[in-house]
């Protein structure tokens, strides 16, 4: 139900960087190190919460903490060209990346990452 | 879409043993026994699984094994009246309770409970 657009299915789309190859070589870099470690933070949390069980309800609680990790990590890293900036722009939030992970994308990269980073600095809880 | 009945809508229904004070005692305790046990053997069994990992992927295996016990033993613990023997049946074949467990109770519950023991313990893997 999206309105009309003047250039329709045009693709790439205006607003959307195009990612050179050695761009692409350093998202995926810092793409995969990010979430390697982000999975480090799951598997350590994980044998420290179940070494802590003491009741079932603790059992069901864990059960919980891992669905929802596993849904967020599948939201959360989304390796689609036309995401990678606001993925990119979380991350940086996040601190799981730095900038100097992303050192070598253009501007027209670093400025959308940069500036989602700022808004979840300011709006985020 | 049940056929009809020559006694439609009766309760308890015919072959449906009635639970006297103190057999209900009984299955109470040896039913909240059984529980108690199995719940603690999930919860054993996760921090011995937890203890293991070593990778990503044995994280969403015990996320998987959580949900499916919490699934399995949410089905297995019914209890109402109507389901008691069934219940009791299964737990016995798994030994989870024995037939001392449930010394008091009449025969017109101890037999439809041991003839599904004997039933999966003949057809079951």
């Amino acid at each position: 139900m999206s309105s009309p657009s003047a250039t329709p299915n045009t693709y790439p789309y205006q607003n959307e960087p195009t990612w050179s190859k050695s761009e692409k070589a350093i998202a995926r870099t810092a793409f995969d190190a990010a979430l390697k470690q982000e999975l480090q933070d799951v598997m350590r949390k994980t044998k420290q919460t179940a070494n802590q069980i003491k009741e079932p309800a603790d059992v069901w609680e864990l059960e919980h903490y891992l669905t929802e990790r596993r849904k967020e990590i599948d939201r959360k890293y989304d390796y689609r060209y036309s995401q990678l900036t606001q993925v990119f722009g979380r991350l940086l939030y996040e601190r799981r990346i730095t900038e100097e992970d992303l050192r070598g994308l253009g501007e027209d990269k670093m400025k959308p990452i940069r500036s989602l980073a700022e808004l979840l600095a300011k709006y985020a809880a």
